[in-house]
């Protein structure tokens, strides 16, 4: 049984329960809208403080296992007060772990057995946009660079090709490359 | 002086300062150019760690006061361990903080005090996308909603406007409601 459970659980993935997983979702293809979501509250200034706790998946409403809290603020070169990254670090950290976390599953599923992988996400803006003083500027990144060190039990153009199909099937290299619609309602009673 | 002080600080913002970095990016446009990172390290399975502590910005590289560090991870029912939200929950999150930041600041700037600002960003996904099982389902969100709750001294008109300003200045809203070049890059040495 121990070498089962061993043969079965690559890189930390249970691969036996992904392969499952993929199954159950294909007998039951309504299991696979998921909804997440992200409450927020204004404390002062740029800072604020995002909860995520509840989600909507498989067919019920569930909850992670506890409560995460993230603070955001601006530095102070950019008049805030430096409580926690800025909003747009967070996605630069989004971009990192969904690409990472796509990585373990392939190559779990591939029988490839990963030793490191690091990344360093990058991107340039140029807050003249923001700031509206330049027309032309657009107000997010202008372009994002990921860097992967990728280390494992294959040869480097077999983990390139990890990356590769990491990347084909990345929820958030496809809302950053791609068009989301964004409907935004007002409260203010 | 007090009384001063009073008045060019709204919401937490020291609209002075505000104002005075507008101005001096105005009249030195390369100081705007920044560059913002994440430093990310695969843990095990879907469960990464990312670190945000520097960047460049005014002509110079610069790090956050302290170090910021944020696990994400998938939950039981998409084969992780729950040590963190999923990646695209710090995506909302992200889009959450930016609005909520503009709208504090342009409220200051227009002479309004925010007495609350809540908000819930929601995400629908269909998982067949990431799961390859339904080649015409994107992998990333189908649609984002989010509900604002806006309260200060102003009628509601002149709140709603803040909200329709903060949007058309963010950074992440227009990550996601438009496309950004990412290039990857991946070394296995």
């Amino acid at each position: 049984m121990t070498t089962m459970v061993t043969e079965s659980t690559r890189n930390g993935v249970d691969t036996a329960t992904l392969f499952a997983t993929r199954d159950a979702v294909k007998a039951a293809p309504e299991a696979a809208q998921f909804q997440f979501r992200a409450r927020n509250e204004w404390i002062s200034g740029t800072h604020s403080r995002s909860t995520i706790h509840g989600f909507y998946g498989v067919g019920e409403e569930r909850t992670h296992e506890r409560s995460f809290h993230f603070d955001a603020d601006h530095p102070a070169v950019l008049v805030g007060r430096d409580n926690g990254p800025t909003p747009v670090e967070y996605v630069l950290h989004a971009l990192a772990t969904c690409l990472t976390a796509g990585l373990a599953n392939i190559a779990a599923a591939r029988g490839i057995r990963l030793t490191e992988v690091r990344s360093t996400v990058s991107g340039d803006i140029d807050l003249n946009g923001i700031l509206g003083l330049t027309p032309d500027v657009r107000n997010g990144y202008q372009n994002i660079a990921v860097r992967f060190t990728v280390k494992g039990d294959a040869p480097a153009e077999k983990l390139r090709e990890i990356v590769e199909q990491s990347t084909a099937r990345s929820a958030v290299y496809d809302v950053i490359t791609n068009h989301v619609p964004v409907t935004i309602d007002v409260d203010t009673e």
